[in-house]
């Protein structure tokens, strides 16, 4: 590659399917051991869908806010729960209604790179923290 | 419950999330084996995303194709191939969007129960409908 | 990195801003050198707007047909051009409104990986290709 | 003209893409050296965007935030800091979710006559206020 166009990309990694999978049955493992159904979405830098469950009596909305909470980790690359509460509202209402600092939203981090992020919605938020990092430990990322 | 009583309710069945994701698995497994990455979507009765996943290099709008041939075949309860020709732009677009013939689409029937429909996207038709097909066996649901 | 861990990422590369805009600025000169004014929208794999620009004259409501020229292209990493013209609207309607076989988007390749895609839209569909051309040759992108 | 048609035009002024990429260019550089990735959005008069990058790491949703500062600087040819807090929420709301007070957008104005506005988000508040600043001094806008 000539150094031109060396600049012109910037190397990144990518969350694999089979990582995706991993971490949602983990999730879902540790939801079931912990009697809370759970929606849990997995997206990548993108924002789009990766992997997605809902488990059975998980509530139906709360598949949203699970995706709401994965995309706003993968776009700020931190927990939803750092984002400042003076701003919450303003800030979720102009970036489109996708930004939350709900609890339970995490950026998934391998090597020191984020690649994607997660988002646990349905019980309360002390719980979906905790399956989202079961779902994190399973494949070796930062929590 | 009373006789009356009996009377405001119908019975009904839904697909699990254990179901859900052995379907899932399935349909994943015999994609890699194709070497065709595919994006599959398993909605509930009421249209709603059940499970999910994105394979490594399937097609990004295929997520959205892929949904559009689930929703299609719980909403029809038959494979969306079946769909008049005739009328497909049609009641593509009085149905808002979502109702589709694109091959690839099908109900989910358990006991002769339509529990609720599977989409699959990103390869040509007839691979579409041999994925979709791997997931339909795998829980022994009628093809 | 572990054997277990480097199963959950796959590598991949992202156009830089630097690229962005060398591609922007280069299809605008083209454009300009034509006397067609353009839109010219580049997105990331994930179909996420990276860069854009309107020129003086250019039609409004082509930076929507410029977008999803981009987005479709960047989605099935081909030009637009290879869409079956046979599924062209059922597959517009099945994916959203976005997938489109309208002349004028490419993927933005380099060495070998697909990066992200272009779209170009305002003038005839032959000049939105040239405009196109010029963006994916000034960072020596494969055309 | 007649003196009773030009009764029925006033005149306007609109930013060349010729100026809209100084802008922006203008903008990156001060980003760059700042060493904080942006998203820089320019709109016209009518709201729809002119010119658009999102700049290497730069938060994925702050695009939108970029957006709806931009528009809201145009709209009300004031910097978007100056919306009235106590009642930012409900005009939020009420304005369609694009109208907001977070720091970072501007009108341009030159001449006296505002012809468009910069939005810019992903850095701290300050920073985005920075940014912007360099843009509309790189086109000698009013600050």
């Amino acid at each position: 590659m000539s150094t031109e166009k060396a600049a012109f990309t910037r190397p990144a990694a990518r969350l694999t399917h089979a990582g995706a999978l991993v971490a949602l049955n983990a999730a879902v493992a540790k939801a079931e051991a912990m009697g809370v159904p759970q929606n849990i979405s997995i997206v990548d830098e993108g924002g789009n869908l990766l992997a997605f469950v809902r488990m059975d009596g998980a509530k139906l909305l709360s598949r949203e806010t699970s995706l709401s909470k994965a995309i706003s980790a993968a776009s700020h690359r931190q927990p939803t729960s750092r984002l400042d509460p003076a701003l919450e509202l303003k800030l979720a209402i102009a970036a489109g209604g996708r930004l939350t600092n709900l609890e339970g939203g995490f950026p998934i981090i391998l090597d020191g790179v984020c690649v994607c992020g997660i988002g646990v919605g349905s019980g309360k938020g002390a719980e979906d923290v905790e399956v989202a990092k079961a779902a994190l430990a399973a494949i070796g990322a930062e929590v």
